[in-house]
């Protein structure tokens, strides 16, 4: 399995220096997943190389226009171009109302149903799963109802320890261990205990995405450990007061987040339009967490599949 | 006074082949009209040079997706930008509903009040006056609610014919016939009948806007001489009973208004996403209207004054 991540916006409320509204595409395995949806998304999906009807999975973190207005114009062209299939789409209860609003005064019926799984604030539970990943939704410290969404895959299958094979084991017993599972005598009694035998070949790749929040380290034990952490930046540190007020993070405070949560790597963004250069908050994430990016529109960010040897 | 216009969108229902959805900017004098305002009409007005907090009038035709998505997103940027001031849209009245509705949820309160003037069922009014020019609405032949929309030049000051200037002409009475007025003597007779002794030094100027609409002749008596119109052409002659059905026209349809009504130029936009090439639409309509030309986005098309010799 990938993870491959492609920014389509990195911008907090307005587009400025040709950056546009917060949006990502998601790409996990098989199944694309949109995140955020901005004002002009599908342009910059059509730019992007994803065929806007290969989306089925739409998540929406927040009701703040710059997380959403594009949507609307996004279901409209995927009815355009002939979608039958179903959309999901997890979000805050109210956008269906808003959608609903504006299809009955344009008297438009979409050819596609459109399966509405409203988030509410129970933290940190399941939204999605399929074979090889989940979708966990969080709930992060904003000015609005808000929500992160926690990307991981499955343990793959566990390999049997070389060497250690035990003489004699049978074929079912073997599949057992490859499951996880301990070998148990007709007692009941563990003669196989499976971390004794077996090993798991890959660390689960994983991706958190935190939109819009204060710093706010409840989400910390959350996504311990993530490969990547994409977090809102939208201030440098000089304005740390107007972040707190604002209810967003500066660049060290997402940094200060990624260092406490072992994330592998840290990108930022939602940057705000005051913000021609992007150099200095980067550099500002930099002091504190190394291995940090800039969320740059337009850009592809590959989650490397790290192999475990025994 | 001139009347300068900006495409800043010409495609129908979705964005395709960089072509995007319905939106004009009219310059009237020192007025900025916004006409319909697609999804991403923000950024093409920062590229086309007009300063989006110098529009203080908005005019939406009808409620199609393709004609006001990108409202709610200026609308948030118009705030973000500092704007205090006024802003008047004329619209059909559910707008203002979609547009309440999305700040509520996102907990916004606009900075700047916004007049919301609703377009009705009235044919022909006037909607807009200032010292220098009307703007009338129409009703258009749509599928919803839709009309267009008549900018018009007032009359100027009339001079008076040289070498009838009658000997003994008080001043009063000189700028009364100016003014386009009578001279009567105290018995209320008429002694200089204006239309005797002054002229209209020139032709006021005038544009049309007919967004979404069949082929509708009621709109010729209204549009009559018109300099400059913009009419719809969703799609070429062969599509005619799609065109009908859909209650859009064809090139060869506008180019037919634009010839019964007198129209100085016309402009064909709205295109479908079926065609990638315009120059058939276009040699469709020249077939019928010479005179005519395609809207294409980023341009723009001033209105030449034309001055009447006596």
């Amino acid at each position: 399995l990938t993870f491959r991540l492609k920014i389509l916006g990195a911008n907090s409320a307005a587009p400025a220096f040709n950056r546009n509204q917060t949006s990502q595409v998601l790409q996990a395995g098989s199944v694309n997943f949109l995140i955020d949806c901005g004002e002009g998304t599908q342009l910059r999906i059509a730019k992007s190389g994803v065929k806007i009807n290969k989306i089925d999975h739409i998540l929406i973190s927040h009701l703040h226009g710059d997380h959403f207005f594009g949507l609307v114009g996004l279901l409209s062209t995927m009815h355009l171009f002939g979608r039958d299939k179903a959309l999901n789409i997890y979000c805050p209860s109210p956008l269906q109302e808003i959608i609903d609003l504006q299809f009955k005064y344009s008297d438009t019926r979409l050819n596609f149903p459109v399966n509405y799984l409203f988030t509410d604030k129970t933290n940190d539970d399941l939204i999605f799963e399929n074979k090889e990943i989940t979708v966990n939704k969080f709930l992060l410290d904003h000015s609005i109802f808000c929500t992160g969404f926690l990307f991981r895959e499955k343990p793959g299958k566990r390999k049997i320890i070389p060497g250690k094979i035990p003489a004699g084991l049978s074929i079912p017993d073997m599949l057992k261990l490859k499951e996880g599972l301990d070998i148990t005598n007709d007692e009941g009694e563990v003669i196989y205990k499976n971390s004794e035998y077996t090993f798991s070949p890959k660390k689960p790749i994983s991706y958190a995405y935190c939109s819009d929040t204060k710093y706010d380290e409840s989400i910390i034990d959350i996504i311990q450990g993530v490969d990547l952490l994409y977090h809102e930046a939208t201030f440098g540190n000089d304005m740390s007061d107007r972040a707190t007020e604002t209810f967003h993070s500066t660049a060290q405070q997402a940094a200060e987040i990624a260092k406490k949560a072992n994330a592998g790597k840290l990108l930022i963004g939602h940057y705000s339009v005051r913000y021609r250069e992007l150099a200095p908050l980067l550099e500002e994430a930099r002091n504190i967490f190394p291995n940090s990016d800039l969320a740059i529109e337009g850009e592809t960010y590959d989650l490397e599949i790290k192999t475990v040897d025994a």
